[in-house]
C-alpha cells in the first residue's frame, strides 16, 4: 500500500519533470540540479560561478530552501536572475515547484539555469526537477566515508566537487579512499577539487559547465 | 487528501513512539536521539562520549544509516552494546525502527540510549522515536546561517552541540550571530561549544547527559 502511493508520488512528479525538460530544451537552456549537505558550500560555489560565467554567457539561478531568502539576496547581489523557493519544512526541490519558480523568469534570456536545491544529502536526489545533469557538492569536512554512507546521490550526479579542499590537511579526510569510493559507485564519475576561499579547481568547474552547453571555454 | 495521508502516517508513528517511551521508562532508560548533517560529527562526538561515559553509566547506542555498519563497527570497538539500522535509502530513523532495534539491546542493563540519527537536519526532526530528549549537533564549516535555515530542528532539541569549534578561525562563521539566532528560535536553549580533535566542551555535554540521569557528575 505505501509502496503504491510513493509511486503515485513519484510518477506524478516525473511527469512534470518530463515537461519542464521539454520547456527548458525548446528554449536551449541547460539545467544543474545542484544538491549537497546543508553547509557544503552550494552557496558560494555559486557565487564563484556566476562571476566566472555571467560576462560569457546568461545565467540564472532558482534557490531551494525550508525558510529564509538569505541565499536569493547573496546571487541577487551578482545580477542574476534569481527565484526563491521556500519549501517549508519540506526537505526537496520537486518538479512542480521548479515548474511554478521558472514561470517567474525570463526563459528566452537564459543560458544556463541552476538550481541550488535543500542542503540534505538523502531526499533532493530522488526528485527528478527536469534538470540536465545533477551535481553534488561533499565538502571535506564532512568525511570520507559520505559516498558509500549515501551512495544514490553520488550515482545520480554527473560531477562530484570536493569541496573546502583547502581544509583537507585540518582534517582526517582520505582523499583516494574517497575517489576510490565514488569510482567504484559511479565508473567515469567526473571528480573536481574545489575551495572558494582559496579558489582552487573553479575553472575546472566553470569549464566542464561551458562544455556542457557547448560553449567554447 | 495528502495533508490526511501524512497525518496517518504521523499519528502511527507516534504512538508506536510512546510505546517506546513507556518501554523505556520502565526500564529507567533515557534516551537521547542525536541529530545533525552529514560530517557533522556524530559518530565522533559518540566515540568521545561512551569513552567518558563508559565507566560511570552502562551506555547503549542504536546507529541509523542509509546503508554500511560503518558506524556501528566504530562504536562497538569502545565495547558498548550497539545496534545498526539501514534504512536502505530512507532519510530518517522512526520509531518503528526503534522499536525493532530495542529488541536486540539487553534493556535491563542500559541507563542511558544514544540513537545516532540519519545525518539529515531536516526530515530526523519529524518523527518522534520515543526519545526522552533531542539533541543536535552543527558543525561550524556549515556555517552561521543554518539555524534560521532549518529552523524545526534547533526548536526540537532540547540542546545545540555548536561542533568542530576549533576549525571557527578557519571559516566566516559568526558565533555571535549564531547563538543569537539559536536562542531567538528556542529561548532557553542549551549551546555547549565542542571540538572532538581537541577535546573541547566535551565534559560539559557529558555532564549535561549525567544530570539529565540524575547521576552525580
Amino acid at each position: 500500500m505505501e509502496v503504491k502511493v510513493m509511486k503515485n508520488i513519484l510518477g506524478e512528479n516525473d511527469k512534470i519533470a518530463e515537461e519542464n525538460r521539454k520547456l527548458f530544451r525548446e528554449k536551449n537552456i541547460f539545467v544543474v540540479n545542484l544538491m549537497g549537505s546543508p553547509g557544503s558550500g552550494k552557496t558560494s560555489l555559486l557565487e564563484k560561478t556566476l562571476s566566472a560565467l555571467s560576462e560569457k554567457i546568461n545565467v540564472a539561478v532558482i534557490e531551494g530552501d525550508l525558510f529564509t531568502a538569505k541565499d536569493a539576496e547573496r546571487i541577487e547581489r551578482q545580477n542574476v536572475s534569481v527565484v526563491q523557493i521556500n519549501t517549508a519544512g519540506g526537505c526537496h526541490l520537486d518538479a512542480p515547484m521548479i515548474s511554478r519558480a521558472a514561470e517567474s523568469l525570463d526563459l528566452d534570456k537564459i543560458d544556463l539555469l541552476i538550481v541550488e536545491n535543500v542542503g540534505n544529502l538523502v531526499c533532493p536526489a530522488e526528485f527528478d526537477v527536469g534538470e540536465n545533469v545533477k551535481a553534488v557538492v561533499l565538502s571535506i569536512t564532512e568525511g570520507d566515508d559520505k559516498p558509500l554512507k549515501y551512495p544514490l546521490i553520488f550515482k545520480e550526479s554527473a560531477v562530484t566537487l570536493l569541496n573546502k579542499i583547502d581544509l583537507l590537511e585540518f582534517t582526517n579526510f582520505n582523499l583516494e579512499s574517497a575517489r576510490e569510493d565514488l569510482t567504484t559507485l559511479h565508473p567515469g564519475l567526473k571528480i573536481i577539487e574545489t575551495s572558494c576561499t582559496k579558489n582552487l579547481g573553479l575553472e575546472d568547474w566553470t569549464n566542464w559547465l561551458l562544455e556542457q552547453i557547448n560553449f567554447p571555454a
